[in-house]
């Protein structure tokens, strides 16, 4: 059956033709994101933020299970907290937002609008933490942040973003590094893994690319549709760092007085950009079915009693086998351009109801993740969608886990490097890279993402033997 | 049989002594907030954040049930956006945070930390809507707003809050009102009877009351402990004032260009103030079963095999019947001290599993909202809990409709109203009081909360005859 869709002009400019420019028209047509009236600034349109609400229940669900517990702390920061732990505040002052004024008087020290809340975690723990009772202690929270942001992107680099940090204290090293890896592993990869249906390169940041003040930094490292990487969690051990800065201190059970070791890790906004690069063809987003805000929309074809009754009982049907539906009834408005829209959205399953169809005793089931189209009975169609919502977010995670494999090119030297991050990711012997090695890729800004063992294995410390770097360009 | 309980001496300042400072001790003692290091900010601890969890979820449903759709919108907004809306910037110019500086730069326009996201709505609003396709349109967000405080006090004014804040457009004055009380009556009023369990009175806001730039703002005022009231929730219509600052306009079926007519309604962090103080007791936090994050914990009395495992399996048997349970199984702090801490967070059911019970073959349950305590067998206990919570619940409420009834007393002169504000609420005649009345009864701090009709109805407009003014002092 000839798909009407086929006919139309592409609404948005081909992948191939130009990547960045689909990108924005993704995000501009599907309706996800709008500039802020403040430049770097987002607004994020129902759509979008629909996704962001699912990134977070599920996100803090697994946080929540890894023994995590959500606070909420203060947007501005005294200026002084920042200057606490030399490293932090070197890495973020070009990057603050001071307020200067407040309550109609200027203030007399002024206060940073948080770009991360990592210092008030740090003294707040200070403050809660006495024995050893009290660890470890497990605290997350949901936010805006705000870091000026010269080359703004909706969703990649915005100069006000959300995102989850987590902020944790241990009695020992070894727990703080077993927690980081546990929420690295059993939070985010999990994610991306089961919900995102984007499969992730794991392993350690080079010292160059360590965030400030950490001592260890695990990474998830994405493959986008064009090659790129994108960097989409982050997890640190910041060793003594910042309780040594901060004071966290717990008194063990033989009574000493000993310095705790803290961990932080963090996913944003960002991730809604990985969603449309990872998995994005030319017709628009498309979205794995455990993510999906909408699972299945059910359209009607044609205004008439039958038609919108049976498309009325489908709809139920599906919300009643568990399925997140939305019925679309603006019959007002052409088909094709309610298709597109659909389309854009990236909803994994179409179901149309129309006279025509209803006369055979069928409707009209299409996927979006394939040109693949059905047409089921009426009565059968509600009970098909669930397993097949089942087999599509299976299929993208083995089409993401192929893609990354396939454009994954083990390399033996600089150069070789340099030419298979042109169009994908390289791995290459550390040993062989070495720090000369990293610094002369990042002049084609070419970067390590991370350190990984060559099974692809997150490495316990990043002086292991053997380990690979994984290099490409990136977000 | 005797508790425990019973021996203690209070670790609460009593209401009775000191009904400020027993509300301060809650917070403290409870674990809910903290002070921030910034004047009049707070820190949202663990406890306190999964109560507004719980608000957030309960109210989320409702509102997304009304139709509208979650968005988010950026933090910082210039100054000038504040200046279109005369009544607008005047309400809030004394209590504005501004950024000056940022990326290490002085900005050419200052940005003001946002109030309230009222005017980058409007904003959008003018850009999105375009016929009368596009309306109602609905939106709603989620985020923190600061507005300098001078005189802060955790959840009921801090600088900071957290909060949602609604903002919908319509083609028809009446349309822009019927939503207001839709949202008003059947997601506010409907949380505070059905989660909350604490009744309010609803009304329309005199003049002098009413947010700037509204035409007619509706309030939902609750009752706390010492017969002070609290707003708790607030919805108003916003006539044509913000559709004309910021050219918000549709062009109807018939080819005109109008303006819109903009409704706005909030509900924020202060809530927790009010279950406070609207629940509370002398041992602490009372928390509705409908509400709570946790509905009831299973305590160890003492840590032996045998009475672990009945513990367990309890917690088990609650969970798998749907109740939020905990599991209590720190035998290393004292039995009293455990009970006096679920106290103080107002856990509503408590199950004490020992050995002596055990013996018995049975356990103790204890119900927060009253002494009631009784001895049920281990095989029947888990199965009792949640009729018991909802038992609870109803009684909350009805508790709660009793004293709000006895404690607001008719009058039928102003002096009258004033000497009945000292311990309760008084209804007068609006009539009668009038707004001389009104500015004399303020003089002493007592305010019209609301008007409202005869029955305790919403009015349509504030030139009904036959109005009564709810008055009181408040937070």
């Amino acid at each position: 059956m000839a798909s009407v869709t086929e006919k139309r002009s592409p609404v948005l400019t081909p992948q191939a033709v130009d990547f960045p420019r689909w990108y924005q028209d993704v995000v501009d047509k599907a309706e996800l994101a709008d500039n802020g009236p403040v430049r770097g600034t987002m607004v994020v349109r129902p759509y979008g933020y629909a996704l962001w609400e699912r990134v977070q229940a599920e996100v803090d669900t697994r946080i929540k299970r890894a023994g995590a517990e959500n606070v909420y702390l203060p947007l501005l920061i005294p200026e002084s907290y920042l200057q606490r732990e030399a490293d932090h505040v070197e890495g973020f002052s070009p990057e603050l937002a001071v307020v200067t004024h407040a309550g109609g008087k200027e203030l007399t020290e002024p206060l940073v609008v948080r770009p991360t809340s990592e210092t008030v975690f740090g003294e707040l723990m200070a403050r809660w933490i006495q024995g050893h009772r009290d660890l470890p202690l497990l605290l997350n929270q949901w936010a805006n942040v705000v870091r000026w942001e010269l080359r703004p992107r909706l969703f990649l680099r915005t100069t006000e973003f959300l995102w989850q940090e987590g902020h944790t204290a241990h009695a020992t090293r070894a727990g703080a590094s077993a927690y980081a890896r546990r929420i690295h592993l059993q939070v985010y990869r999990e994610f991306f893994d089961d919900v995102l249906a984007l499969p992730v390169h794991v392993g350690l940041k080079t010292a160059r690319e360590r965030f400030a003040g950490a001592v260890n930094t695990l990474a998830c490292e994405a493959m986008m549709g064009d090659g790129k990487a994108l960097q989409v969690a982050t997890s640190h051990e910041m060793g003594q760092n910042f309780a040594t800065a901060f004071g966290i201190t717990h008194t063990d059970a033989a009574g000493r007085r000993s310095l705790c070791w803290t961990t932080s890790w963090g996913l944003s906004t960002r991730v809604i950009g990985g969603l449309i690069m990872g998995h994005g063809d030319d017709k628009g987003l498309v979205v794995p079915p455990v993510l999906a805000p909408t699972q299945a929309v059910v359209l009607v074809v044609k205004d008439d009693d039958a038609t919108v009754a049976a498309a009325e009982r489908l709809h139920e049907q599906l919300s009643a086998a568990g399925v997140r539906a939305k019925l679309d009834r603006r019959t007002d408005l052409g088909f094709g351009r309610r298709v597109t829209d659909w389309e854009l959205k990236g909803v994994p399953v179409r179901l149309e109801v129309g006279p025509r169809d209803l006369g055979d005793g069928v409707v009209t089931l299409a996927r979006r993740d394939s040109v693949e189209r059905d047409r089921p009975t009426v009565e059968a169609a509600a009970s098909l969608v669930p397993p097949l919502l089942q087999r599509m977010q299976d299929d993208l995670l083995r089409r993401g886990r192929e893609r990354l494999r396939a454009r994954t090119v083990d390399v033996t030297s600089t150069p070789e490097a340099a030419e298979a991050a042109r169009s994908g990711f390289a791995r290459i012997p550390w040993r062989t890279l070495g720090v000369d090695g990293e610094a002369q890729l990042a002049q084609n800004a070419v970067t390590v993402r991370c350190l990984q063992r060559p099974d692809g294995s997150l490495p316990e410390a990043d002086d292991e033997d053997d380990l690979v770097a994984v290099v490409a360009r990136s977000y």
